[in-house]
């Protein structure tokens, strides 16, 4: 019978993502930059601070002027300045037995190696001031480059960028940032009984849903999603398409129903496709049988469940990990993933990953929460707005006992 | 001393929130809504499916004419025709013994109420078909509204919206949601020794870091940062601009030196603004001690503290809670809280809360991971880059032994 599939497993599948590359590097500026990927390390072009500051309110002093000072024997230093904030402090030069006001943040005197906070100081009148203990050379000082030397790599390639990274970029003036391009994503429904949202349907149509629900899983997972809209069940059709798809974005994702006929479909017009490769055709998961993986050069198209309960868990499963390889990630799901305990037996079939929708109810802290499955026919939509994540079962496993511990991947 | 704050514990400081409401509620497509929180409950305007559909490939059957049929006695059925999709399935009618092919999505005939998959069937000719296994009444098939009747509700006020829920809504055919406003909030930096990222200081002068950092927070947050740029050290300019600010945005983030002249400079300004009253000044808790906190009808301004290291616990602590509470979430701070082990001795002090930077190294699956302190000088940024988090100790709590378990917050 046609239209079987030759299932692998879900770990071959991801590790067909090593034919797959990070996409270029693109520079952008840095205020759009937080939760991009770097492309290239950036290093120092100068040091930070670039000049040495004070971290308190109080008085600049040379260290070795307070030592032996106390509340019984106070240092008695002359005021000879202010270091008013942004003027530069080396306007001052501090000879033994000088000092000079200083805020947080001010550029320390020459000399100066540490700054007394005013808690510990008293003014005798507008040119001494009481010293009541003693600070060691650096106390209170940020030196001069202490936070990063020029040349220094900052932040690494790979890494992503947060709010605190971005704040150090522009502190050295880096207003614009190597990162990875982010992937486009070409989205493609198929079926004749769609109709977009926005229209009414006649009777034995339905309204498209995969596609509003891959966009905005695509806009989460770091790509941008390009709803190329419903394609009609026809051979040219599909194949101009897909065409057009594959030459402007970096990866298709076509979804439709899940019928054998259409399926064999899909595989004929991605088979079809100039250069195309036909990498997967089946995966041993439940829900997710029926996807398929095909390249062109470094671009990927996906053949998605028709459900879109199924086209969920593939997406979560395999095309998040490509979507974050293409960006610099490494090539895993990267959802977070906790401990749960089983409310009731949970059974499954030996030979496939079964990925079960679970509602958590979280318990005590430091307890693991408890997981009820959610079931429902397949082409319900109602338990996946009730579901909070997925319920991993292993393939060599016939299920769960009521009270065991199991992975759930949280829905982002 | 003048500039002594009156401390409040990070549990009253949060308690202050109960006076601010969610932001109004705006009508956006839904293209746009994932992230954000329904202002209002959502009810389905029709039923969902609108029809009853196949879940399966196969025959549409009156399940009561394969009652008792098997792999030896199969029930021979007449095929009067072919459901396409997207056509209406009412156009054909079961008589008994009677079926229609049907596809995966495919409307049901009149009088049938179950679908026997192709798997289990034989055709004799293209007119007869032989059925092996019994289907029961509503197998492999959804009813129409089975999913969601006209008028339930589907989603509800004050839920985060996810690509599944957008999905169901796109498939009612609503096309634009109720979500509460996003917050905007103007982003002040105050001294005399700042420039812009893109100017090069001067001797004496450096780089404003806070805007940066604190307008990714805020888009992280879910708010819509207004970067207003940096002020000069003037009563005058400070409360000119923060007028402007408070007239144009829900939420006010003022940051500056750390100096105590300077905290009772953004006081004054924050008391002399028409309208504002002042709920808090100052908190017991480490970094962030020198935190303002004051309102003006439903709009908060906030002083933060100077060193962005200590901004960034703050901003996390209590203005994240609130924008979350704008935004129409629950005021609390949303972060990943996970329990780590110290790997060393952290100590801290009686009376204030500490919120210490650790990095993470991650164990086996199962186990916690181990949380290293990053110590550094307050004014350090680099510290900030190698941190995963904050690990929290209590404030009546003298420190943690090395080996301890502890609660972390994971930065987003």
């Amino acid at each position: 019978m046609k239209g079987f599939f030759q299932l692998i497993s879900s770990t071959e599948f991801l590790q067909l993502f090593s034919r797959f590359q990070p996409l270029a590097g693109v520079q952008i500026p840095l205020a759009e930059a937080d939760g991009r990927i770097l492309a290239e390390n950036v290093t120092a072009p100068e040091q930070l601070p670039p000049f040495s500051r004070s971290t308190m309110d109080g008085f600049a002093v040379r260290a070795r002027d307070t030592f032996g000072c106390s509340e019984s024997e106070p240092a008695l230093l002359t005021i000879v300045g202010e270091i008013a904030m942004g003027s530069p402090g080396q306007d001052i030069t501090l000879k033994p037995g000088q000092t000079a006001r200083i805020w947080t943040g001010g550029a320390l005197p020459a000399k100066a190696d540490g700054v007394v906070m005013v808690e510990y100081t008293h003014l005798l009148d507008d040119d001494t001031v009481e010293i009541f203990r003693p600070v060691a050379p650096g106390e209170n000082v940020i030196r001069a480059g202490e936070d990063f030397e020029t040349g220094q790599v900052i932040l690494e390639r790979g890494r992503k960028l947060r709010p605190q990274d971005l704040g150090v970029l522009a502190g050295l003036g880096i207003t614009t940032v190597p990162v990875y391009r982010q992937p486009q994503v070409a989205i493609l429904s198929t079926g004749d009984e769609l109709v977009p949202p926005d229209q009414t349907p006649a009777p034995g149509q339905i309204r498209d849903i995969n596609s509003t629900t891959l966009a905005a899983l695509v806009r989460e997972a770091g790509g941008i999603p390009k709803q190329l809209g419903i394609i009609e069940d026809s051979f040219d059709d599909m194949l101009a398409a897909c065409r057009q798809a594959v030459a402007d974005a970096d990866m298709v994702l076509l979804s439709g129903g899940s019928s054998v006929g259409r399926r064999d479909f899909t595989l004929q017009v991605l088979e079809e496709l100039p250069s195309s490769e036909l990498l997967a055709h089946g995966v041993a998961i439940r829900p997710g049988k029926p996807t398929i993986l095909a390249s062109v050069d470094n671009k990927a198209l996906f053949g998605l469940p028709g459900h879109v309960a199924s086209a969920i868990v593939v997406f979560h499963l395999f095309v998040r990990p490509l979507l974050r390889l293409f960006s610099g990630l490494p090539a895993d799901h990267g959802l977070q993933q906790i401990q749960a305990t089983t409310t009731q037996q949970i059974p499954s079939a030996i030979g496939r990953e079964e990925y079960v929708r679970v509602q958590l109810s979280w318990q005590e802290p430091g307890q693991p929460p408890l997981a009820t499955p959610i079931y429902g026919k397949s082409g319900l939509l109602s338990p996946l707005v009730r579901a909070d994540g997925l319920l991993v079962i292993h393939r060599d496993s016939e299920g769960l006992d009521q009270g065991a511990s199991a992975r759930v991947l949280l829905f982002p």
